[in-house]
């Protein structure tokens, strides 16, 4: 079993001070994604994804993953999901008779962003698949609540407490409780590893939750909550100009610079109380 | 021309004062990589790589990502370099008699993470080419040098300064003087934006030249500074395990939290005066 902190040793300099000390770094490995599926009556194995993430929650960030990529649908679709962490693999076996559409990956065909998608592309793709605008319940989420989520996150964030190099995601109800919080090196991971954990636990789309996340809101962070039929995306830091686009086009609250008594937002406002 | 910010309208929320402002946000959006190339004696043109950058210095992204591939080696490579910011396309030709390696990026395929590649294969990857080890220069950056460089990034961070929402990565003497610095919304691609500038100066490997981001030390980030020849990587936040260890086999110094007058080194210590 690999943890997700690692003690290192190091040399600290402050002024003319130098001091050899024990310190803890995130560890940052690489998952292959394996999924086996039926194809003209056979059982078939693709690598889908080689994603560099902390170790931990493999199951949930490969469903996650497999999920706001729209290549499965329900809980219903999966048979087995095995992580092996010996050789930081997880294999997610569908059951027969599920279509699988590697078309829709082949898009992401000799990709190295934080995306991974492009986002134009990837507009036109979430409009042709059977998404719908989250339906907007005025006043679902209270000033007094968002202002309070940071500090129940960072109170949440273990391992970036010991290491300050995981960012961290989180889905939170209308009342503020944190339901699932998850850490990664990568933000988009631990998107997916929420997502993940709310698929397999049969609560999508999760239209009566809000998801936060500790960095900046990119397109690809919002393309996952529009997936996931989440109503709004919070962001301690700044928004990208294709998130807010992908926010007003899908009808999703977009919240950015949330930060002791103030925030921004984006889009959505009439979901926001107070 | 596509600007690297934009004004949008959006509800600046304070205790119970809503007010309707204008804010800048970063601009993120795609751009293709296509690659110009001769194979069995006709020229080839391959979609090499859609990433989500900040428009801007789109040659020097698809030449700096090319050559951190290890695709292209030297601007003799590179017969013309073509941006379309129309299309967010860039079109990057090589010479006749270029050998390409594309099995090198089908090792990428299907992936979708901020680093894209496999962090145990990289490594091995790094060692099957012929990257030679920095030599170390004993006390080639003094302290002094080292606490300033932060400051300076930020005076430099245009963008980020109106927006909130850009990475920042820098190339930097022993003196302390930035050579070059470049924002994007991807901190790798800040990166291949600098690393590109160095490779159309015709300025790599760049012994003498450190190498500052804004942001974490990931992999993927250290990997790009072993290809550029740079014998070290500042980061203002944490470094992960996998940038600590790469930084260890290839001898490149690696600072993480470098504040005020502090910072700690996971390698490479001795090119540190002082």
């Amino acid at each position: 079993m690999t943890g997700r902190s690692q003690i290192i040793r190091l040399t600290k300099m402050r002024g003319n001070l130098r001091e050899s000390i024990e310190d803890s770094v995130a560890v940052e490995e690489p998952l292959e994604i394996r999924l086996g599926y039926q194809s003209g009556g056979k059982r078939q194995t693709s690598s889908i994804s080689i994603t560099m993430r902390t170790p931990g929650d493999d199951e949930e960030l490969a469903t996650g993953f497999l999920f706001t990529e729209s290549i499965i649908r329900s809980p219903d679709d999966v048979a087995i999901v095995k992580p092996c962490s010996g050789d930081n693999t997880v294999r997610v076996e569908l059951e027969d008779g599920v279509a699988v559409d590697l078309d829709r990956l082949q898009r992401h065909f000799y990709t190295s962003s934080s995306c991974g998608v492009c986002g134009k592309a990837s507009l036109d793709a979430l409009h042709a698949t059977d998404l719908e605008t989250t339906p907007a319940i005025p006043g679902q989420f209270s000033r007094e609540v968002l202002v309070a989520i940071p500090g129940h996150l960072r109170a949440r964030q273990d391992t970036f407490a010991e290491t300050g190099g995981l960012h961290a995601a989180a889905a939170f109800g209308s009342d503020g409780e944190l339901l699932i919080v998850r850490e990664d090196v990568g933000r988009h991971n631990a998107v997916d590893k929420v997502v993940g954990a709310l698929f397999r636990a049969g609560r999508l789309p999760a239209q009566e939750l809000g998801l936060i996340v500790s960095g900046r809101a990119s397109f690809e962070l919002m393309q996952k909550a529009v997936v996931a039929g989440m109503p709004l995306l919070a962001a301690v830091s700044a928004p990208s100009s294709l998130a807010v686009e992908l926010a007003r086009e899908f009808n999703v609250t977009l919240i950015g610079f949330l930060r002791g008594d103030t925030f921004n937002v984006y889009a959505g406002e009439e979901r926001i109380a107070g």
